[in-house]
C-alpha cells in the first residue's frame, strides 16, 4: 500500500520561472503585485482555436515543437521540463489562450467555496502541484476544495467563461502525470466530498461521493457483509472519483471486471458547469446512450466526476493465497491455464513477479521477508481464491496445487496459513511502486499483451539495456497487463532513449495496449496512436470539442494534439 | 428459445399508403416507375436542419405533433400507425429531409455489394419490414446485404451524401420497434457478415463479423470449452452486431454481467462512411476515451456495428436448474438474498415468473408441462448455479434448499435430474414472451424497479384493468428486471390509455427504468425522460448531432427530437 501522506521528491529542474505567474498572495490582494492581464487574454475575446481537428498524428519519436496557431508561433514564460518519457528534454509551452489568475477571480472563489477552502498555503499547494512519483511539478497558485456539486459547477461555469484552466484532483496518485497542474491551472480538489450517501444491502449497490477514499469506502462495505469490487496499492490516498476518472484496474479486476461494468451511475460536472445527473443505481438501464462510460476513463478531461453510484460484490468468507514459484515463464502461463480450469470462479487474483521484482521490494522495504528463502527462482505467483465456502475452496486450492507441482509447473509454494501471512504476500506484489521509488529513478510503463508474449519484451529490454539500469516485470498476468520498470540511479536521457519508442512500437507491434490501465495523462498523449487509429482519435479529439469547446478542463492531457 | 424464422402477422392497418413511394423493381428501371425527384430533396442542398438542441423535454402523455421546422410544418405522403405504446394513434411524419430512392440509387448499391445483394424480393421485403411483434411496418424497398466492412462503409458514405436514410437491421428480434424501417429507409442487413474471425483459447477472446448468430456462436464456443456471456430468448435468430447495439441483457447477466464490461473492442461504420477501428482483444485498454461504449447501447443510430470482439468465460462443467415455487413475493425476495449467500460464486440464474405467466406457457405452447403440478403457487423461481466442481455445488445448493424450505420461503420445488429436465424448466421461462404473442394483443413493458417494490406494479397494473386484460409479471429478478405483460384479445386505445402513461409515471416514482434491456428503439422515444433528466437527453442529442449530423443512421428512435 502506498503511504496516504505523498512522497514529494525527486523532481528535476523545472527550467525558468513562470514569468508572468507570481505567487498568490491574499495580503497582496489590491495591492497590485497580481498581473493585470485583462480578459482579452482569454479565449472568448481573442477568439483563437486549437484547430484540434485539423491535427495528423504522427508516428513519433520527435520532440515537440512550438504550437503554431494560425499566423503566430506563441511562446510563453512557462516551460515544464519532465522526465521519465519521451516528453523528456522537450518544452511544453503554455497554451494562451487561458487566462491569468487575477484578483477578482480569487474573490469570486472565495465566495463560491468560502475562505477557507480557497488554499494558497505553500506547502499544500507544493504538495498538490507535483505527483506522486515526483516526476511532473505544476505552478498552480490556488487549490479549492468545494464541499457540494453546486460549487464545483459555479467554479467551472466560472472558469470556463473566463477562459481559466483547471485541473481535477482526487488523491493524487497518478503514475503518468494526470493529476497535477502542467501549468498554473486551478487545482480543484475533490477531497473535501467524501460522504457515502446510501448502501442497500439487497442490490449491493452504493452511492458516494468522488472524494471518498478508496480503503475507506472497502471498510464501510466490510462492516456490511460487501467489498469493493476494486483494489490498488494505492487505496490508502486514491479517491473513488479518481478511480472512475481513470478507470483503475487494479488486483481484482480478474474476478470483477471493469469499471466500465461496476459502475452504475455518475454525477458529473461538465465543463460549461452543467450538472448532468446520471447517478442511476440500476442493474439494467438501456434508456438511451450509456454517456456516464465516456467519463469513466476520461481522465477529468471532459468532466469531473462528482458522485458515484457502484455495483459492489458481497465479501465472501474464504480467502486463500498461495505464493509459488516457476523456473520460466512458459510454467507461469501453464500455472495460468492450470488455474482458470480447476480454481474456476474462485480464483480472484493471478499476479506474478520476476525475481528482480521480488528483490526490489526485499531491498527497499521495511520488514519484508522471502516467502521462499531456500532456493532463488527465476518467477513468482501471487495466486487468490475468494469464494463462500472455505471446504470447497480448499479442496479447489489442493486439487490444482498438487497438478501443478506434479507437473512440474511449479518448483516451490507456500500456501499463507492465516490473514497475517496472507497480508505479507500481498504486501510483496503491493510494495514493488514503492520499493521502485525508494531505489531511484525510475521508468515505469504499464502495458497490456498478449500473456504469451507479455515476458518477452522485459528480456528484450535487458539485453538491449545491459548493466545501465535493473530492468523488472511484474503485473497482472491473468489480465495480460506488465508492469515494466527499468531502475536507475538517476533520470538520463540517454538511457530514455534506448527504451523509447522501443518499448511503444514493441507493443504497438504485438497488439499491445501502451497503457493497460494507468492512463495516458500527461505522459503519454504522444504515444496513444501506438494503440489508437487516427480515426479512433479523431474521434476523441471530436467529442473533447464537443463537451470542452475552450479546453479549459485538465489541458495538456490524454489528446496528442498540442503535443505536435 | 424464439423460432429462427420470425413471425410475422398481427400488424394493423397503417394508414394511407405511400403516395411518392412506389415498390422499386429492377425490371422497371428507366422506364418512368421511379418518381424522378432530385437531389434537391436532400439534405444538403436544402440547407434544413432539425433543431435537436433546442428542443425541450416535455412530460408527455401528449400525442405527437407535426414536426414543425423552420417555417414550414412538413407533411409527408408517409404515414405510420402503431399499437402497443403511447404512440397508438398518432401519426408521426416522414422526415422530408431524407432523399426518395432513385434509380441510381439502386445502381449505386449493386455496383457496390453485386446485384444479388441487393434485395427487392416481396416477401424478403415484407419480412424484413416487420418487428417480432407484428406491431411496426414500415415501407422500405430496399434491403442491402453487405459482406465486408467496405461495402457498409460504401453504402452509409454514399447514402450520408444523397440524404437517404437507412435502418440497420440484424435478427430482427426488437421488442421496440428498433429493427425495422419507419418508412421507406435502406435496410441494411449484417446477416451476411457471420463469419468468425478468431478465437484465442488462453484468454478466451472471440472476434467475429455482426451478422454471427447469438446460438451459433454459443455452439462454436462450447466446442472449445467457453460460452457466449450472454443468452436470450432470441438467440436462434438475434445476431451479435444487434445484442451489442441494443446492450442486450438476458439470462447470464447476473452471472456475467453487462456488454459494456464484456466487449473488448467493436469495429464501427459511422453515418459518413468512416471505419473506425476499435478492435481491440485486450482486457485492459487506458489509451484515451472508450468510445467504443457509446455504441454499445446506442441501437444503430450512432452507427453500425460491423466486427466484435468478446471476453468469453469459460464453459463450467457443472450446471444444476431448480424451479421452485413460494406462496409471496416477499418469500420470492428472501430467497433471492438467501440464495446470493449461500450459493454464491455459483449461482448464474435468479428467474421468477408469477402463476399468470406459467399459465400462459402452458396454455399456448406446445409440450410444455407444469414442474410443480401438484398445488398450484403464485410464484415461481429458476434458479441456476454454474460451476467447477459437481460435489461442490451439488452441497451448496443442498444447503441452499434445506434452509429455503426450513424458512418457509420456498413451499415446493424440483431440482432437474438431467439435461432434458433442466432444458424443460428454461423452456417454459424462456417461452412465455412466444406464449404472449400466441395468445393475442400484447403490450410489453420491460422495466428495471428496486426489487423490493418490483411486483407492486403488477398487483396495482392487475386491479387497474380488472378483467379486460390479463396482467403477467415474470423476469430476471436478480437484477430487478421485471417483464410486466398485458395480454388482451385485440389493440384497444381504451386500455392503453389505461396502462400508459401510468406505468411509466409508477417506475419513474420508484426511480425505475422504462426499459431495462430492450431499450427504447420507435416505441419508446417519447418515454426516455421518466428515466433521464433533461441535461442527460440534451447531452444524447448533441452526441448524435456529432456523429449523425444529417440524422440518415436508423432515424425517428431512441432519442424524442422528432417527437415534440
Amino acid at each position: 500500500m502506498r503511504p496516504a501522506i505523498k512522497l514529494v521528491r525527486k523532481w528535476w529542474s523545472y527550467g525558468p520561472k513562470p514569468q508572468k505567474l507570481r505567487i498568490w498572495d491574499p495580503q497582496a490582494v489590491g495591492s497590485g503585485l497580481l498581473p493585470r492581464s485583462s480578459h482579452a487574454r482569454g479565449l472568448h475575446q481573442t477568439g483563437d482555436h486549437l484547430q484540434h481537428s485539423n491535427l495528423t498524428y504522427k508516428h513519433s519519436n520527435q520532440v515537440f515543437k512550438d504550437i503554431d496557431i494560425g499566423n503566430t508561433s506563441r511562446r510563453s514564460g512557462f516551460q515544464m521540463r519532465n522526465f521519465g518519457s519521451s516528453t523528456m528534454g522537450s518544452t511544453i509551452l503554455r497554451d494562451e489562450r487561458f487566462a491569468i489568475l487575477e484578483e477578482c477571480d480569487i474573490h469570486y472563489f472565495q465566495k463560491v467555496v468560502g475562505e477557507r477552502a480557497v488554499i494558497n498555503d505553500k506547502d499544500e499547494l507544493e504538495a498538490a502541484n507535483v505527483d506522486w512519483l515526483g516526476k511532473f511539478k505544476g505552478a498552480s497558485q490556488v487549490l479549492l476544495r468545494p464541499r457540494t456539486t453546486k460549487q464545483v459547477a459555479s467554479i467551472l461555469q466560472y472558469c470556463n467563461s473566463r477562459g481559466i484552466a483547471v485541473v481535477p484532483q482526487g488523491g493524487n496518485t497518478s503514475l503518468v502525470g494526470g493529476s497535477v497542474p502542467v501549468f498554473d491551472e486551478v487545482i480543484v480538489n475533490l477531497g473535501a466530498m467524501n460522504k457515502i450517501l446510501s448502501f442497500d444491502e439487497v442490490s449491493g449497490v452504493l452511492v458516494c461521493e468522488a472524494g471518498c477514499i478508496l480503503e475507506n469506502l472497502d471498510k464501510y462495505l466490510a462492516e456490511h457483509g460487501f467489498t469493493m469490487p476494486l483494489d490498488l496499492g494505492a487505496k490508502g490516498s486514491c479517491q473513488i472519483g479518481g478511480n472512475v476518472s481513470t478507470n483503475a484496474g487494479g488486483l481484482r479486476f480478474l474476478r470483477y471486471g471493469s469499471l466500465h461494468g461496476n459502475v452504475l451511475g455518475l454525477e458529473v460536472v461538465l465543463p460549461d458547469g452543467t450538472i448532468v445527473d446520471m447517478l442511476g443505481t440500476l442493474r439494467k438501464d438501456n434508456t438511451g446512450y450509456d454517456l456516464k462510460q465516456l467519463f469513466i476513463g476520461g481522465e477529468g478531461t471532459l468532466g469531473v466526476v462528482t458522485k458515484v453510484s457502484l455495483l459492489t460484490p458481497a465479501k465472501l468468507s474464504s480467502v486463500n493465497v498461495a505464493f509459488l514459484a516457476c523456473q520460466d515463464y512458459l510454467s507461469c502461463q501453464e500455472v495460468l491455464v492450470l488455474a482458470k480450469k480447476k480454481l474456476g470462479e474462485v480464483l480472484s487474483a493471478f499476479e506474478f513477479l520476476d525475481r528482480s521484482s521480488l528483490d526490489m521490494a526485499l531491498d527497499h522495504l521495511e520488514g519484508m521477508r522471502d516467502p521462499l528463502p531456500s532456493a532463488k527462482q527465476k518467477f513468482y505467483l501471487l495466486i487468490e481464491t475468494t469464494g463462500s465456502n472455505e471446504n470447497h475452496d480448499k479442496e479447489k486450492l489442493d486439487v490444482f496445487l498438487e497438478d501443478a507441482v506434479r507437473t512440474g509447473h511449479v518448483v516451490d509454494g507456500v500456501v499463507a496459513q492465516d490473514n497475517s501471512q496472507s497480508s505479507a504476500f500481498w504486501r510483496i506484489r503491493e510494495g514493488i511502486a514503492e520499493a521502485l521509488n525508494k531505489a531511484g529513478a525510475v521508468y515505469k510503463y504499464d502495458l497490456s499483451i498478449p500473456v504469451k508474449d507479455l515476458y518477452q519484451l522485459v528480456e528484450e529490454m535487458r539485453a538491449k539495456l545491459g548493466d545501465s539500469a535493473i530492468v523488472i516485470g511484474y503485473g497482472h498476468l491473468g489480465d495480460g497487463n506488465l508492469h515494466l520498470n527499468i531502475s536507475a540511479p538517476k533520470y538520463d536521457e540517454k538511457l530514455l532513449l534506448q527504451i523509447e519508442p522501443f518499448v511503444y512500437e514493441w507493443t504497438s507491434q504485438h497488439k499491445g495496449s501502451v497503457s493497460a490501465e494507468h492512463g495516458l495523462g500527461f505522459m503519454k498523449p504522444h504515444a496513444i496512436h501506438y494503440s489508437k487509429t487516427p480515426e479512433t482519435v479523431q474521434l476523441m479529439v471530436k467529442m473533447k470539442n464537443l463537451l470542452d469547446p475552450n479546453g479549459i478542463l485538465n489541458p495538456y492531457k490524454v489528446l496528442p494534439s498540442i503535443h505536435i
